[in-house]
């Protein structure tokens, strides 16, 4: 079966994956794009062969669309996303689900009453062999009871148009997602430290920024995130159990030893970073389409991130511990022991 | 497009093939299978929605073909992948090309005389991610012209029916092509010291072996092949150059702190060490035969790797320095410098 | 010249000093030991060939001794090293300089009254070979200017005698020095939080700890204490600046490949840790007696520890940010820029 | 007891020396230096505060000389060497042991005929802290039976003087020691190749060389000589056994992440690389003075690896396999297994 994609929204990342379904991706299709720049939807379809429609309304529920992948601006994704459960369409959100927790809640409620999840949100960490490797560890019981993780999230620079709410919102939203994921556990509350800025930041922006994190269960994160750190797109992440620790492989690159040096190169656009993971997550979600269930970060996931974001960039704000109160995960969202 | 696959010979490799060409890689479908068991045969095509064809000659050059896979017992090789060019088909064989020089010679002279490349042969180090940041290094200049290959290959263990010779045709072969593909160079002859063995062998093997080769640039090569090492599936690779080294990475693993020691796990199966090049391999592949090109080694590198894996035989029951003899490369074969 | 040293206190970290001043270190001889436990007293200085004291009054400005190196316990650190300072006489001063804030600073007062340094404390990390070499790095400006720390502490286990507090000072204490000394910054807060407990504790412990400092330059560091963490005695520390970062290496130890994984091993006690850097410490120290400096970790660095303990102490009690008040370094303690 | 040593050759290595006993070790004045040069006796003399001696002959037997250190030029090794057994006293001689197969033999025996070990040869492989970790590793049986090891040695340049036959008696001679002592087995044979010539070679130097020894046990080694790689001094090794690999560590070195790479420093000079090993060497020995015992390295170790070095420098010549013919070991050099 080849599954019949949808696409809403052909900006740079909808393009990406209109990519990826066309010429990376196994059982895909994609057979309608749609954009609110309508020239870039049409060169978008003529890419993968597919049709342009006027809006969002003309592909969820299509009879040529088996799937919807949105890729549109954040404000418009909860739109799309309630649209697909209406239709029951099983639909691929970009990372944030929504962009008020208002919205979040609304998808939730949407697809709790549908009875059966339907979305699947674009945290792509899931996806990464490293991140999986020290997700068996822990599970496996290799560390013990997590108590403790520390984690750096470093690009080389960011735009200008780059301010102090995204280094929560677009950057440290994959540390929120993936320590929930690895520790198999919630994000109770948030407190920012403001350490002393670069100098090679813009005047607007807190960079770096110390976000640090306590656990349902009393286990303590830390983030550092640092968007200007100059050397390279950097991720790093260790787990501290009761008896051991856990800690993500540097990707895999030649030793080169020359000039006085032994030296590997660090990547230093995310693409190259993670852009296994991506199409592991997309080929994932293919399948399970296929397969008529869905898996991988849910809706719930979407909310949780939302609500732990918010209380992050306020206690940005305040300097102070802000609770997340995230709440009761309901039963539509239990995961299996051993699901991404 | 989508390119229409024949495939001859569905045993395990031929099977794990027909899997990946049907649930991993994009833009290829399973259109015919063939094998001397029929009901393998008919099991294979039935997981891909192939029909059965009786022999080869029903695959090869058939209407609904663009392309063959050969992945039957070695000495098959030559007929199928001569008929491909006799059809003008594109063909892919897995190792060897050929199991008798003399069909080696046949094949590279038939498809010489074709006038352009359909063959590909199934050299899948080139495709792994490692294997082709060291190339990079070394074509970047990295580590000056190269002087030295370090090579070594093991096995955690090899049945009762692998014998001394396999330890070049089904090992080293690999290190073999690699090394050639590396340094940009070729093989002009070969010696075989014999260590002591391991008392974990079968009486008849001769294990570890440790063959030397001098390359036609005057660069010497070491392989170590060690197939009982017991603690797993290790390749090692480091090549030396005039003002720099640059070595192959180990697969990248979290590292787990615990019980005294700082661990990374060791893959146990060639599988979990190569799995993602076999991918991009016949992913490659397909996109070529789409494009209407060829790439990727060629029949002469299977001619070639045949070459020189006899010297090494000879090498090794003789204990003397055997040239390989591999004579000039034709026209037809020369590579770019960017390419696989 | 070989000097002379007179040592006030032979438990186990005093006899430690005498076989090392008697043994490996070069330059020097024990002349004379005290202890309360008078037998302990004379079977170390049998050891060393030194004669006995009935106490530290008799060592301190005796003819024999040049230099003395207080290792009795902390209570009784301040009252010999004053009397030291009052003698004009070097002394070595295992940590903590005084157990109270006022000792200190009348340690300070005393020495600075006196017009030259005479005291060195043993905060022993900085004569580490691989501290030195990141402080060389920062210092070379190679990560640009120092934003963050971040630092763990760990021990296999503990004794049931071992508290809360002792976390900051007898285990952080060596964070704390270090970064101080890394950054060449001063400590001006702390926070404690406290994570989820290991049950592999006493009742009575928070461990582990994280502890967050804010440097006076707006710098952030973070130290994880954990001191039943089973697996093994491991520091880890990394500096964070605007164009790089440096990571303190692991130990060197061979990698071992076996049993399906490749392992170094994880040292278990401090004294494999940090052997050598107790060696170098006291050869430095004998050193700079014997050509009439004082080099090392000063009175003032004594004095900034114990504040900056107190603080952190009060800070894990309370939970709330709490302030070190270090105040301002006297003259007498500036540090050249190449000094240790 | 403090161990008076007379020094026989102030030259480069000599007077490095004496600053070793001078100022790093414990336990040794140096009491009397000779020199040919008796300018430069004099200057390094009065650097030890021990007087000039006009030849070895007032040094070797003199009433304050407990021990004499031979670090003269090479063919003068034998005499003070002999001198000293002749005299009942021990005897540290730098590497060579002699620069004759005669003066070997004559050395070993004269040893056996006094009856307990006099000599001590300066192999100082065996005082490093990783090459220790490794034999350890191999002792305890970790990899299981030795079967090969691959070892290279780099340095970043030579200057004119250097010759071919060098690679053997002043480089690879300390590989050749360590694998004997690291595999506890004997040399039986060499092979060397030459691979292609780095162009940053001079014209009479074959650079680098590949040699090839074959143990008594059967074992394999090869020893890469690299002496101008350019890049650093690097020194690689790794034994590999029935169950498993140890491999030697790195040195210790901060790692270094800026300018998109991850680098660790590659030593420029051995005093960097085995720094620590000569002044544990000296220490060692000056303690087993002391102890009234001899060990390390021993006359029979100095006479093997000259027997080797022969054989591979005739292998270097002839092209050919050549036997080292080290013969039987006396019982006085049987080796404890705990033994350096």
């Amino acid at each position: 079966m080849t599954v019949k994609v949808g696409v809403v929204g052909a900006g740079m990342i909808g393009a990406d994956h209109v990519r990826r379904l066309t010429s990376v991706v196994n059982g895909a299709e994609v057979t309608a794009v749609t954009d609110i720049d309508t020239d870039r939807a049409a060169e978008v379809a003529a890419s993968a062969g597919a049709r342009v429609a006027p809006s969002g309304r003309e592909v969820i529920g299509a009879a040529d669309v088996d799937a919807v992948l949105v890729a549109s601006w954040g404000p418009a994704h909860a739109e799309s996303v309630l649209a697909a459960i209406d239709a029951g369409t099983p639909v691929f959100c970009e990372k944030p689900l929504a962009t008020t927790i208002e919205d979040c809640v609304r998808i939730v409620d949407a697809e709790t009453r549908h009875g059966r999840r339907l979305v699947q949100v674009g945290f792509m960490r899931r996806y990464d062999a490293g991140y999986r490797a020290m997700r068996r560890a822990v599970a496996a019981g290799e560390i013990g009871t997590p108590l403790m993780a520390h984690c750096a999230h470093r690009n080389p620079t960011v735009p200008e148009s780059y301010h102090s709410e995204m280094a929560t919102h677009d950057t440290a939203i994959h540390e929120i997602d993936a320590v929930r994921w690895l520790l198999d556990d919630e994000i109770a509350s948030a407190r920012v430290l403001r350490p002393r800025r670069t100098t090679r930041r813009f005047d607007h922006l807190q960079d770096p920024q110390v976000m640090l994190f306590e656990m349902l269960s009393g286990a303590r994160v830390d983030v550092e995130v640092f968007v200007n750190c100059q050397y390279g797109y950097d991720i790093r992440c260790e787990v501290v159990g009761e008896t051991g620790t856990v800690q993500l492989a540097d990707p895999e690159q030649p030793l080169v030893r020359s000039q006085g040096r032994a030296h590997t190169l660090v990547p230093q656009h995310w693409k190259d970073r993670f852009g296994a993971a991506y199409d592991l997550e997309i080929q994932e979600w293919v399948d399970s389409v296929a397969a008529g269930r869905a898996a991988g970060p849910s809706a719930w996931d979407g909310y949780a991130a939302a609500m732990i974001g918010d209380a992050t960039v306020r206690a940005l704000h305040s300097g102070d511990l802000v609770g997340a109160g995230v709440g009761d995960r309901p039963d539509l969202y239990e995961r299996a022991a051993d699901e991404t």
